[in-house]
């Protein structure tokens, strides 16, 4: 049986009938701005037309940003899509649906898009690091997602790594997603631009405000200012990774997101840290990669988590 | 059926015969130390001399510390006791003791011991700290033990909290272990007391050596340096319990080991900082509380980690 898989972001809804074999068979998009009445709305939308005419569909899952209460099916708190927050998502969807629905939280739909088809499909263990403007995280330990009492678990991107570093945008100081996101990016760049006004970076700020993917773009040319910021970013990041390597002990770290097209640019001083911070035999097992599904990865993931709603079993099987 | 628990430390030997309720009918001790073949003799001593005469011992499990490299059923680094190191510990043990074994790590073991029949019993997310010299930890997420894909997992005391903090006993710097440890907390009175040689611990402090528990005592007695101490010590317990309460979203945090007899001295401030680090709803669920079973926990929860071998299920049940 097929399940649709729908990833709702910041901006956009996509919604994809995915097989058992993580193929995508068609795929929709629609916005995800407007009042809560048109985000539901939308949400109905994208699932009826992306299911119209196809047989063989089990099941939906929606994988939603920010901090689920999974018993209530309610997202308590979406700092880049507030018109979510604190609506029964299930109630209010399913009637309209007429197929059994699951929520999620998106980076762990992500993290188990990956575990099922992509960076990690043949490790039992994986922890999932999605950098984008914020930084997600999704843990499979013992081939089982780490969801947590409520479901909030797996927020990987605000445990404190500098405790009296930038605010981030949860509130918090020096979290990881404070040190190493697209965001944090952007921001090392002004300062570094401002140091050094005759690097690539440093020109290219005083014609207007530098973003993240500019970083990536300059330091692929080889402009040394740039190469700096990725090399602060990546170090940041495997301060982080190197924690949770100890924790989890995981097989395979995937880094994806918007950011991970920096690849080992990034990479490289997070494995350094890594090396230097976690502890045998965890160190020595564990294999840092690039995600391999790209945006993809939270529908495929989220239609993975789609469960038959009598067997409470994922339609795709798993953990 | 009955197990028996087997607790090795760094200066001795705990085995305990438990009943599936987590009662001790009856608990010897041996020293740890000696080279290698003196300990295992006195560990295969102590699994004899417990086991005499009681019926139903169904399983062993010895419960090791550093870290384990499961499949091998060896410790690939154990800096409090480095004679127990890279031993093929069940061939070496289990035909002397005519049981089956099974190994783990110490401070999981203290965790499901917890877990099975203290501060955890009620829930199934578990977060457990033991502040001792070192810093140990265990996670149970789901009712499972996480123990990773080698069984090294679940080392939250080696998370880095503070980057260029100082040198950690595992080579790495500011680790949660080096900021709120036992060691730590005596690190930070001597500080403290050179400081304030007026207080009852700047005092003390000429006469000798401060060590850990001479804060706990002066803090007991209003010593205002002794406290400013532990709260030093809480507060960094705190952030590094803050991203834990985010990455697991735990029902109960349970703070065991020597340094926990500072109670809420240590606990107010480390409940200060998930306050304001952790976020919702994962931040309002968590119940911070001192473990219950003292140092009991190693025995207990290493009795209740034995295993049926034809099952490979706990011989006490459980996931």
């Amino acid at each position: 049986m097929n399940a649709i898989g729908v990833d709702v972001g910041g901006t956009k809804i996509a919604a994809g009938v995915v097989t058992p074999e993580g193929r995508i068979l068609r795929e929709v998009r629609y916005p995800s701005s407007g009042p809560p009445e048109v985000l539901l709305e939308n949400i109905v939308r994208a699932i009826r037309e992306v299911g119209r005419g196809v047989d063989g569909v089990a099941a939906v899952c929606l994988a939603v940003p920010g901090l689920l209460v999974s018993a209530e099916d309610r997202v308590a708190f979406s700092p880049n899509l507030r018109t979510i927050e604190n609506i029964p998502l299930r109630k209010a969807l399913e009637p309209e649906i007429g197929l059994p629905l699951t929520i999620e939280n998106d980076a762990n739909a992500a993290a188990w898009g990956e575990f099922r088809f992509g960076a990690g499909s043949e490790v039992d263990h994986l922890l999932c690091v999605t950098l984008g403007t914020g930084v997600g995280g999704g843990v499979i330990s013992h081939g089982v997602l780490l969801r947590g009492a409520q479901g909030a678990g797996g927020e990987l991107g605000h445990v404190t790594v500098h405790a009296t570093g930038p605010r981030c945008a949860c509130g918090n100081r020096g979290c990881l997603e404070a040190m190493c996101s697209g965001t944090a990016i952007a921001r090392y760049a002004r300062v570094v631009a401002a140091k050094r006004p005759e690097s690539a970076l440093g020109r290219l700020a005083v014609r207007r405000r530098i973003i993240g993917e500019d970083v990536t773009e300059l330091a692929r040319r080889g402009d040394r200012a740039a190469l700096s910021v990725l090399e602060e970013a990546g170090t940041w990041l495997g301060i982080g990774l190197a924690g949770f390597v100890n924790v989890f002990n995981p097989e395979v770290v995937a880094v994806g997101g918007a950011v991970s097209v920096a690849g080992e640019l990034l990479l490289a001083p997070a494995r350094r840290e890594i090396a230097l911070r976690a502890r045998p035999p965890s160190r020595d097992l564990v294999r840092v990669k690039v995600a391999t599904l790209g945006p993809e990865s939270g529908v495929l993931g989220a239609a993975a988590l789609a469960r038959d709603p009598e067997s409470g079993e994922y339609v795709f099987g798993g953990g």
